[in-house]
Order: C-alpha cells, then structure tokens, then sequence
C-alpha cells in the first residue's frame, strides 16, 4: 500500500496517467506542458493545462494578493506559451475558509485578470468552494495551427540549447510577478526554427531531462553560458523561473538569435547542446572540466516555498 | 471587510464574476450551468465547466473510492448535459495529504475513466499537490451546434416544468452513484422544444428559483407531481439530485412526453407551470391550497454533507 509520501508525485502521476484514454482527435495526452488536440473541421489544434496555487507552497498568506493572482494565471499561461499556443479561455475554482476576506478576493481576480488581459485571455467561469486554506486551481486553453504545438519530444542530436531568460533566485520575488513567455512562444513557433520547448517551473536541471528523457538524447550546458541570478546551482536547481527551454538546430542559432534580438531587442542565450548520450545531463565549468549535473529533481511531496506542482 | 463565512458564497461569486472580461467569441460567460464559446471557422459552441469535490464536504473519507470518482466526473458532465451538449475532455487538479494512498487514487481514477468513457469523454490531463485533505478539481469541456446551447434564461411565461427523475434522498447514496443525464439532455436538445434547462444540484426550490431570476418569471409546482425519495421536503430542498429540470411549451409537453417514452421507456414528469409573477415560486398541495416556497437556498459556506458548491 503505497502512499504518495512513499513514491513521490512523479511516480504517482505515472501511475494515474497510465489509465487514461486515448481519443481520436487527441494529438497529444498527459506528459507535456498541455495536452493538445485537434479542432475537427479547422485547421486550428486547441491546448488544455491545469495548474494548482495553494497557500504556503506557493505563495504566503502575507504575499499582496494581486500578485498571487498573477502567479495563478502565469502558471497556466506559461504551460500555453510553453506549446507556442495563444491563449484562449481561463476557469478558476477557488477553495478558501470562512474568515477569507472577499475584498482579497477581488485583489487576486484583478491580477488574474490583468495578465490574461494582457495575453488575450479570458476568465469565463469557475467556482468557490470551502475549505482549510486558499487554493486557486485554473484551467486554461489555448490555439494554434494543426500540428505545430512544440514539445518536449523534439529535441535532435546537435541542437543548440537555449532559454529566454536568466535562471535561479526566484524566491526573491519573480516566482509571484513573473511574465509568462507567450510573445517568446509565439515568435518560436513562428520561426519555424525550434525543435523542443518547455517552461521551466521545477528548475533547469530537471526540466532539461523531461526534454531529454522525452526526446531519447542527452545534453551538456555550459556552465558560463548560463544566464543567472545568484549561482550555478540556483540556476540549476531553484525552479519557478517561467522562462522557455528549447532547442533548435546547432546550423540555425546564429540566425534565431539575431532574429530574436531584431523582434525583442535583448539577447538569446545559448547554453548547450544536444548529445546523444541519452539521458546524461553533463556541464562544462569554466576550467574546462565537465561533470554530471546531479539529479536531484524538486519532489512535489517534499515541499518548499517556490517549489511547484507543475507537471 | 467582508469574509466568505460573512457574505456567503452566492454574493462572493457576484462580486468576482462582476470583474470578468468579455470576449466577441464568448455567447455565455460566468453564471450558466457552463460557460459557452463559439469555435471560430466552424458551425459548433464549445462549453467549460469546472467543479471541487471535497473530502468532508461532498464525500466522508470512508466512502469507496470508485464512488468518489463517479461523482467527481458526475458534477462536471451534469453541468454539461445541462446544457444539452456532447462531453468532449476532462482535466482534473488532485490535492492529497502526504499519508493518501496512491491504489485508493488509482481506484479514483477507475471511477472516473468509467464514466468518462460511457458518455465520450477522455481525461487528457491535470495535475498533483500536497495538501490537508482529498480535493479533485475537475474541468470539463463539450460541444453543441452553434447557438443550440439550453440556458437558464428561456423559460417563458405559460411554459411546462419538467424534471427527468425523482428529487430527494440524494445523501442515502445517489449524490455518489448519479448518472449524469447526458443522452436526456442531447435529446431534449435536439427535441427542439425545450426553453430553458439547468441541472439540479442545490435543490428543486434553490434551482428552479435560479431559471425563474435568470428567465424574469415566476412558477408554480403541483406538489403531487414532483416526483420524490421521501417527502416534499427532501424534494424541494435536499439537493446532489443531478436529473435535470426543464421548461417547455404547455402546448408541446404530451408530445414531449410521448416522444421521452418512446426513446427512453419511462415517464417523463411535468412537475408545474412558468407564470407571470416574477421570481414568485408557489406550490399547489394536494388540498389545493398554494403555498409559496421559502426561499432556503443552500449556502456553501454552510457546509453540509450532500451539499453542493455548484455554481
């Protein structure tokens, strides 16, 4: 008798999402950062994820409930901007105890509303429900061409790595206020260019090998080429950062970098490659060394602030 | 500063859904049994829902997990026949203490791929958190043709009143065993007779008190018609029913009737009439005196066993 303390979150997911099912318009199940399925008689594919915020894993009771709204929705905005999709529509249940002051409430919906005003999305329903502490989970959907949702399984011996942002230390504030990289996903998956995407929410580390493991390849980063806030290891490990990974081909980076920094006037960083050592998730330090980054990954059952749920 | 336990959440729920946005696409925003979208390029709505279903409030711990599921998936596809759609894809948020134990999840799940399957619907997808009790947030989407979908808005006065089974004595075991009444609501759908629909999971009274607000009409009840599981009470007030409740034509309701044997081999009960008398709900009793019914509605941030948090 398994509890989910004993195995974990990943393991358990593994178990629940062996009994799903499988359906004809259904191009792509649970394992991504969306599910993706076709719109019949469009040509137009539509892209559903699901992400809880919960009190004291999260945010703090004592965080401004404007920004734990933002973080609510960017969660699920990431997850859509991370398929390249555009947002479409937002659901919200809200689980919150009696003494839940309304007027808080409202603060959370307007930061809610905010971001998905910014990103064309709207909030169309939900509910309300009672109980111990404040929970907010939001569903959201989004669009996009057929066929073309990035996913994790794309990556390609030679890839060059890249992230849209620097990496770690999210703790000190970006994990509530952080932008969900909808344009960035959209100009990807426009260019043409990207082979795999993700977001990160459980650190670079970890979510380089869901890219891994999905795509059957290995990678080594470059400990310098990293952007960072803090160390190597909040870059590698903190998580929460909402920034895109992905990859595209080692031939085509030049190009999407200058085309990037023609659209967003910043710099793409590239900080790897694709190996084919399937699985093996190497760094190279300055000195030239290289040495297998460890895999630690963010447990969801061993909880810390700025940890995430997010699958 | 007002709290949930203060205001309640039926005023709550006003307060948030007065900050959401509007979108060309969207016919039916916040305040439906589903919100509805039309699917641009395409001759189809799409409708999103979502419900909790909580440990202590919709379920004790001791109930069978496959039970638990049945409901979870229940709530959400009754909100979806209520509007006279088709089930489509189903997203579930699960929050979990540390000690749950995952076979009892994965008997969970049997209970709501079972009912998934039986009506078309595929679960593609959610997510896994820690938390002080079982939670199973779930999201549900379906499709109707364009401009089709059954609101609560069209009951008209003069209209027939239906229910399509017995309402009451849901907590002796219906609130976790319900079938959704999904074949009941693609059919009175297509029946092209039907004004206005909703499913019942507050209770006749607290229900049909909502078509007559959202409809500007009033109804009057034969007591001796409501089909019930115990007494008038239980009938009017108890709640978790999920059959459906529907208005028509008075000129339509035998041939309603006849065509409702003749697919489904039952009666179909007319249970009252829509009048003129703007959010007035009377009831006939058997002596022929009328009563009007007390306006009880359940409020979620009371909680009850058997009780509802649907919106």
């Amino acid at each position: 008798m398994d509890t989910l303390g004993e195995i974990g979150e990943h393991a358990a997911i593994e178990r629940l999402a062996a009994s799903l099912g499988t359906h004809p318009d259904l191009r792509i199940g649970a394992g991504d950062d969306c599910a993706v399925a076709a719109l019949p008689g469009t040509e137009t594919d539509q892209v559903f994820t699901t992400d809880p915020v919960i009190e004291n894993v999260h945010f703090l009771p004592t965080d401004q409930p404007e920004r734990i709204g933002n973080k609510a929705a960017g969660r699920v905005l990431s997850d859509i901007a991370a398929m390249g999709a555009q947002p479409q529509w937002i659901l919200i249940n809200v689980v919150a105890p009696l003494k839940q002051e309304v007027g808080a409430l409202e603060k959370i919906y307007d930061g809610i509303n905010a971001l998905c005003r910014r990103f064309g999305a709207t909030v169309i329903g939900g509910d309300l429900a009672q109980g111990t502490c404040l929970e907010l989970h939001v569903f959201g959907t989004g669009t996009l061409p057929a066929g073309t949702a990035l996913l994790r399984s794309g990556a390609k011996v030679g890839d060059a790595i890249f992230t849209t942002g620097p990496l770690g230390g999210s703790i000190d504030g970006k994990h509530l206020d952080f932008v969900p990289r909808i344009e960035e996903g959209l100009f990807l998956r426009e260019s043409g260019r990207v082979h795999a995407m993700m977001d990160i929410s459980d650190g670079l580390a970890t979510d380089l090998r869901h890219i891994l493991r999905a795509s059957g390849v290995g990678a080594v980063l470059g400990a310098d080429a990293i952007p960072q806030n803090g160390t190597l290891e909040n870059a590698l490990y903190d998580g929460e950062d909402f920034e895109l990974l992905f990859t595209a081909s080692a031939e085509d980076a030049t190009a999407l970098q200058a085309q990037w920094t023609e659209h967003f006037g910043t710099h793409l960083s590239m900080i790897g490659r694709i190996t084919d050592r399937k699985n093996e998730l190497c760094i190279q330090m300055l000195a030239g060394t290289v040495r297998i980054v460890e895999d630690k990954a963010f447990e969801h059952f061993k909880p810390k602030m700025g940890g995430t749920n997010n699958e």
